[in-house]
């Protein structure tokens, strides 16, 4: 099922403003999460809908929370975001990170205390619209097992990367997990099983059947998800790991947070924490050739021989650009299942509900 | 084999200085090809004199070369190395990233042209002695293939990290394919077929031949080594090959340098570039009590419960740390093939060898 963009995201807006913010967060929150849908990331657009409502509703979200700097020098802030909601923190963390680096060149931002924050590209992308370098991290709820563990100790902790180029962003999002639970889940819902390096049973022995997987995350009873390069150290798991320990480094550590395995072990407090970098990459040398270089190594990328079989390849962001262009003015894809939930939110909020 | 470290230290500096290095130029490039020994890289230490050898009497090593900093910030610069030994460019480019994070709290600098610099721990690890977060990336020739691609693009691209903590350094430092070339020469020796996913034949088909692909690298023939995730998608391949193309961003984009396709394609010109950073981690609190997080996160990870039938838990820079303890005032093991290669160029250059 299709529904007209315009129309969900007025219907986003309208049921953010419900749960307190003003029209304004309900506009920044609402940006964050159809530019998932947008881009064909669902898990982190409107499907997660429920989630923040459950997250708004118990107290983990603080509708009314305002932030606070508790540390800043000329290219740096730490941010206390006192329990607000992730989108709100991001975008506002991102604008601080791109007027420092405008000013003095980089600009780096951690943030603790905060929540789930939807994909971390939108905002590196904020930084890229200002012809800048943006970084981005964030740590989620233990879910990733380090190398010879059976315990999951960091989170899906994804690493965001923008840098400007020509004709489109190299747009680099990715978790630092083999996968995210969202592709368990749907191996799950197709009762298959999954490749063999992917996840760990409670004693950490590799684990095939996606459901058990499923129930010891949720029941927190050990085992998990691999890093990226599997579970083990024969296809690199190690480096999938030691990325995943650099993200909690740089969102938890650095901003005096909660690293992942504290995460959401508290009823209303999910403490997730970010890191936002921009970098004005003028400081190296002449922006336009800078630029024109990493189009053209894009573009050798692109035109470079294929596989067999293969008739593209890729660069990061060029996907989601091209799907963005088509869904903007158009329509975006909506499951059964997420629309019966927007349905019961907007009874229970008392917002028309008109998809 | 095992020789004493002291008299391998030694017969280094002779011979550096043999090809007119000075004698301080001698001692760092031999400090960062032993440190790789002492850490059991033993890719990286004194197995590669040969081909360093190679590098400085062909010319792609100009021993005399000056290096200039074409453009500067109190936060950044950028180097134009002149075709000078990497070690020498690595240690003086994270000199200069120190002494900017300790006056502005970071320092970034970009290197073009430079030439192969040893282990990229060996820079980070200058940063973390000085309280300093420490990162260094370096591209390398190409031999990395795309998702979807059969021609290598970007290098082994690998990217390094160190954040003090105690009782050790947290050190990360790994190639961005899901093995270094190094690999597949141990399995072509041990006549063991690859596993499923390392390598792409000519043709962009995953191969477990490593003596066909490997004669394929030397002669730019296709095919090549997969990202980290390995070849295709399904294991995250995509992922490993975003994180190369990152690694050429820092290292040869921000530097006006040559990408990986293009570095090692004149003869006497590798074109290597590179890049370090390094961030005063006081800018975002209190550095005693960040310093401890990250000890504490560090020996949780450790701690956590093993898979099944591992004892142990490493976290990164561990197994390193052991290794240095034990060899540095004792012995390095030596193989027969890399003696003889020393022997070889002793008598080359007139330099005595008693090892």
């Amino acid at each position: 099922m299709h529904i007209d963009t315009d129309r969900v995201r007025f219907f986003c807006e309208k049921l953010f403003q419900a749960y307190g913010f003003s029209i304004d967060e309900s506009k920044i929150i609402t940006d964050v999460l159809i530019r998932a849908d947008l881009y064909g990331i669902e898990s982190h657009g409107i499907h997660r809908l429920g989630r923040y409502h459950d997250e708004i509703t118990s107290g983990q979200v603080d509708v009314c929370a305002k932030t606070e700097i508790v540390n800043e020098t000329a290219i740096s802030a730490c941010m206390e975001a006192n329990k607000a909601m992730g989108q709100l923190v991001g975008v506002q963390a991102m604008k601080l990170a791109i007027e420092k680096a405008q000013k003095s060149g980089c600009g780096m931002i951690t943030v603790r205390n905060s929540n789930h924050y939807g994909i971390a590209g939108f905002y590196t992308e904020m930084a890229a619209a200002e012809d800048l370098l943006g970084i981005c991290m964030t740590n989620t709820e233990a879910i990733c097992v380090p190398t010879f563990g059976s315990q999951a100790m960091t989170g899906t902790n994804a690493l965001a990367l923008a840098m400007p180029a020509d004709p489109f962003v190299f747009a680099y999002d990715a978790s630092t997990t083999v996968v995210p639970r969202g592709k368990l889940e749907v191996y799950k819902k197709n009762g298959q099983p999954l490749p063999d390096l992917w996840a760990l049973d409670k004693d950490g022995k590799p684990c095939t059947d996606a459901a058990i997987v499923i129930e010891n995350i949720i029941n927190k009873s050990g085992g998990g998800i691999a890093p990226l390069g599997g579970a083990g150290i024969l296809h690199g798991g190690h480096k999938g790991y030691g990325l995943s320990v650099i993200v909690d480094l740089f969102s938890a550590v650095l901003s005096g947070g909660l690293t992942s395995n504290y995460v959401n072990r508290k009823p209303d407090h999910t403490g997730i924490c970010h890191y936002f970098m921009a970098i004005d990459y003028g400081i190296f040398g002449d922006k336009t050739s800078i630029r024109a270089n990493m189009s053209k190594f894009l573009q050798e990328i692109r035109d470079s021989k294929k596989a067999e079989g293969q008739s593209r390849i890729y660069t990061h962001g060029e996907k989601e650009t091209e799907l963005k262009a088509q869904r903007e003015n158009g329509q975006i894809p909506v499951n059964e299942k997420t629309l019966q939930e927007m349905k019961a939110l907007a009874d229970k909020l008392g917002v028309e509900f008109n998809l």
